[in-house]
């Protein structure tokens, strides 16, 4: 498993900083984030070192993804939470600290403080939408 | 394919609602968010209709997931992003407002006015992390 010297995740994954581990299986690791958003934070990681959503392998995304849907539904059920966001950050400028792909399954809770990010509604220039639509699409 | 009749996201599909579609496949639908968060969100949904992560078939997560990973890719260089989240809500406790399974791309710039949904740093109780995690592992 290709693992990365200085990365803190792979120590994790190698037991060689402690975690609470949730689950494990052949390429995915489930482990409570220390720093918890609310009851529950969990992170979920793919074993293989990769840095972000633009470097991880595709059927290793699909196995974290799937294994957070998981996370995502007991976590609901134990702590009979009122919902749950899955959060994943990629770069500095969208809030990554650990340089290792890891997918946020955060339950939440009925006045339980989490800021919404945006706040949508406020409606979009169609112009500018449609434009980046086009680019998109190439 | 399954659909809702009073579904917005199954309109959208159905093309009986107006969208700025970005791309189509035989189980994923990619389109403009038309309220963005910034330039380029995307929202990359299920054809087959389900309410959230609790529901949603895995296949068709894994598509999704890995359509979005697509997305993300393409933005980050078109528009020279500086990031990229993914996001999921479920329950409108966690900010969902349309019950069709959707995941946000969006495009992250330095200096965007997102803002942070919690501050990460600030160290849990390790005894109540510990307790959660058991909880999750069941």
């Amino acid at each position: 498993m290709a693992t990365e010297t200085d990365c803190i995740f792979c120590k994790i994954i190698a037991g060689e900083i402690p975690s609470t581990k949730v689950a494990e299986d052949d390429s995915t690791y489930v482990f409570m984030d220390i720093n918890p958003a609310t009851r529950g934070h969990a992170l979920v990681i793919p074993k293989r070192h990769t840095q972000d959503i633009t470097t991880i392998d595709p059927a290793d995304l699909a196995a974290v993804t799937v294994k957070a849907q998981e996370i995502a539904k007991r976590a609901k059920e134990v702590f009979a939470a009122d919902g749950v966001n899955l959060l994943n950050c990629c770069g500095s400028a969208a809030w990554q600290t650990v340089f290792h792909f890891h997918l946020h399954v955060i339950p939440r809770y009925v006045d339980d403080g989490l800021i919404e990010p945006w706040k949508p509604g406020q409606g979009g220039d169609a112009d500018v939408i449609a434009a980046a639509g086009a680019a998109l699409r190439g």
